[in-house]
C-alpha cells in the first residue's frame, strides 16, 4: 500500500529530503521514499506500508540506485517483520524486483539472516523484527561510511592518474545521495573533488531512456553548486574527440568475480570510447555490489524493460498518455529493444574503487583479495 | 510567410506525401514541405511563399536531411526569383541557415548560377526565374536518380563485405525518402536489401535529442513493411557486444576532401564501436555532400543548437511549455552542450557509397578521383 504526500515545490533544489527513511508512526512503522520518478519537477514522498508497495516502488524506479536498493530491501524485510507479514514471502518478492542489481538481494538477505538468527536464539516475533530492523539500519549507516571512504579513495586515484590538473569528469546515470545512505558512489568522488577545488566540470550524460542524468544528476550537481553541463548520450563522443574528458566515473549494479561491470545501459559504449581516447574509465561501487557468485559478465542477467520507455516519453507533468502512460514518439506498434543495463568487460575498466580500496588493474585475483578483506572487516 | 494544412490523421503511416514539392497556384508558386517536426503523430504540410519562411523551416527542422536541404535551397532561390524578391539576399539567407550541411549551399548556388546565366545571356526576369526553377527541378530529379544508384552500389557493397547472409543493419538519424528527391541515402540501401529479401533487421537508433530515428526512420520502416526495432542510442553498444549488428549504415551532412564525415551527433561513437567490434561502418551520400573546399574534419563547422533541445522534450502534442517550448526534464537553468553533428575521421569509415561508386578504403585520393568523374558527368 502506497500513500503519497508532496513536500515542496519545484524551486526547492536542495537535495535535503533523504532518499529513504524509516518512520515510526502511531499506526506502525512505514518506509518513506523520495519519489525519484518525479524529480526534478516535484519533491514528493511515497509511503510504503508493506513489501508489495516497496516492490512496486523498486520496479517503477521511485527508488533506485544499487546501494540504496540494498538498504531499501533490508528495510522492506524489517517492515514485513514489524507489521507481522510473511517475512520469507516478502524477502523473495523483494529479491526478484530487479534482477541485475545484486545489492537488493544482499540487503534482503542481511535483514532476513538477522531475523532468523533472533528466532533461532529463542527470541519472539518482536525481537526478531527488531533484529531485522537493526540489521537494515546498520547497513544504512555502513553504506554512508562506505560512501565517504569511496570518495576519498576515488579522489586519491584521480590525483594519481591525472596529476596536477583540475578534472573534467564525464558521468552517466545517477550515483549521488539519491542512490545511497551517504553521498553516493561515483558522484561522491566528484563531490569530493568539487569540495577540494579540483573539479573543473562535470559532464552529465542525460541517460536515456529514463533521463536519470538530466533529472537527477543535474539536480544533485545544481544543489551542490558544481560547474556542470548536460549533454545527450550521443554527444559524449564529441567531447572525447575534443579532448574535453579527463576521466569517466560511473557506478555499478553488479560486479562479477572477474571484474565485469553491469551498469546503466550506455556505460559500455563510454568504456569503448574512453579506451579509444586513452581516458581512464573508473567504476565506483561499494563491496556489496561485488558478487563472487557471478563468475563473469556473461553470467549477469540483464533486466529487459518495457519498450514503452523508448517509444514514449514519460513525465509526471503531462496528461496526454499512450499505452505506456507517456507521450508517443514513435509510430504505434513500434517494437523496442530496451535493456536496462549493459556489461563492460574488465579489460576496459581502468579501476574499481570500493570502500576497501582500489583495484587496478582489474583482475579476478585482485577483486578476490578485496572481498576477503571486506569479509574479515564485516566479521 | 508560412501557411499550414493538415493532410491526414495519425493512422496513415504510408510515406506517400512528398517531403518537398513545388506548387503553381493562382496567386503564384509556393514551396510545400511535409512538416517533419510533427511526424509521426500528424502529417501536416508547411507552405512557404518566400525564402525567409523556408529559412525558418530549415532552422526549425520542418525540412531536414542533407540531400533534401540542397533541393529545398535550390527551390528557395527559384521561389524568390519567381515572386520578384531579391534573389541574392534570399540565396545568402538560405546558405546560412544550417552551416554544417554543405548541400544547402550546393543547391542554392546551382539555382543562382542558372538565374545569373540567364540574365547574362540577355534574358529577362521571367526567363531567369524559369532558369532557376529548371535548375532546382533538375537537381530534384538527379537526386532521385542518385538515390537509386546509391541503393544499388550500397547493396552490392554489403554483398561483398558480408557474403551469404541476411543483414542486420544499424542506422542512426533519418536517411530515407524524407531527406531526398528519391528514397534517400543509407535508408535507400536498406530498402534495396529489404526488397531483395536480404534484410534481416533494421536497428533504429532513436537519435536524441530530436528523435529523428524514433519519429521518422521508424515511420518509414513501418511504412515499407520492414522488420525493424527501435532502441535508445545507449543500447547500440549492447547490440554490438552481442554480435547482433552486421553493418552500420548512415548518411552524411558534409564529407571533407580527406574523407572526414560530418553527420548527426552520435555517428562518431557508432564508428568507434563498429571499429572495436570489427563491424563495417558505411557512409551513404550523394556527391553533392562531398565538399572539396573543406580540406579535413577540423575544418568542418559544427552547428551548435539550443540547449533547450536537451533540457526539454518537445512534442507538438503537449501543451505544457518551458522556455524552449517543451516539457522541462532537467532543473531550471541547466546548461547543455548540444552539437547537432559530429565528425568521424576517414580511418574509421569502411566505405563511402555515392551514386558514382564506392570509395574504400577512404582516402583523399580516391575521393578526388570520384569528384573528377562526377564533374565530368555533370558537364
Amino acid at each position: 500500500m502506497v500513500d503519497q504526500c508532496a513536500q515542496s515545490g519545484e524551486d526547492n533544489r536542495s537535495p535535503g529530503i533523504p532518499a529513504v527513511r524509516w518512520d515510526e508512526r502511531p499506526e506502525g512503522p512505514v518506509l518513506v521514499l523520495l519519489d525519484q520518478r518525479r524529480l526534478p519537477a516535484e519533491e514528493v514522498e511515497v509511503v510504503c506500508v508493506d513489501a508489495p508497495a516497496l516492490v512496486d516502488a523498486i520496479r517503477t524506479l521511485a527508488v533506485r540506485g544499487a546501494p540504496l536498493l540494498g538498504i531499501a530491501g533490508a528495510y522492506g524485510v524489517a517492515l514485513a517483520a514489524a507489521r507481522g507479514f510473511d517475512v520469507d514471502e516478502a524477502a523473495a518478492a523483494l529479491e526478484g524486483a530487479r534482477p541485475t542489481a545484486v545489492n537488493v538481494a544482499v540487503g534482503v538477505r542481511r535483514a532476513l539472516t538477522a531475523y532468523r538468527a533472533a528466532f533461532a536464539a529463542g527470541g519472539e516475533q518482536r525481537q526478531a523484527a527488531e533484529a531485522a530492523f537493526a540489521a537494515a539500519r546498520a547497513l544504512h549507516r555502513e553504506d554512508a561510511g562506505a560512501s565517504a571512504r569511496m570518495a576519498q579513495h576515488g579522489l586519491a586515484l584521480l590525483d594519481e592518474l591525472l596529476p596536477g590538473s583540475g578534472y573534467r569528469v564525464l558521468t552517466h546515470c545517477n550515483t549521488g545521495a539519491l542512490v545511497s545512505g551517504g553521498e553516493g558512489t561515483a558522484f561522491a568522488v566528484v563531490l569530493e573533488a568539487h569540495r577540494a577545488g579540483r573539479l573543473r566540470r562535470l559532464w552529465v550524460d542525460e541517460t536515456r531512456p529514463l533521463l536519470q542524468g538530466a533529472r537527477l544528476t543535474a539536480y544533485e550537481a545544481a544543489g551542490n553548486g558544481m560547474a556542470y553541463t548536460l549533454l545527450t548520450d550521443n554527444a559524449a563522443g564529441s567531447l572525447f574527440a575534443a579532448g574535453e574528458v579527463d576521466a569517466v566515473l560511473i557506478g555499478a549494479d553488479r560486479i562479477a568475480a572477474d571484474g565485469s561491470v553491469a551498469n546503466k545501459v550506455g556505460s559500455y559504449p563510454l568504456a569503448v570510447l574512453a579506451r579509444y581516447h586513452h581516458v581512464p574509465f573508473v567504476v565506483v561501487a561499494p563491496m556489496t555490489t561485488v558478487d563472487p557468485d557471478t563468475p563473469d559478465g556473461a553470467s549477469i542477467e540483464v533486466e529487459q524493460r518495457s519498450g514503452h520507455e523508448v517509444t514514449e516519453i514519460t513525465t509526471p507533468r503531462v496528461p496526454v498518455a499512450g499505452a505506456g502512460g507517456g507521450i508517443p514518439v514513435a509510430p504505434l506498434g513500434t517494437q523496442a529493444y530496451n535493456p536496462a543495463f549493459d556489461v563492460t568487460p574488465p579489460e576496459l575498466v581502468t579501476a574499481i574503487v570500493t570502500e576497501e580500496g582500489v583495484v587496478s588493474p582489474v583482475t579476478a585475483e585482485a577483486l578476490a583479495v578485496l572481498c576477503d578483506r571486506s569479509r574479515q572487516v564485516t566479521i
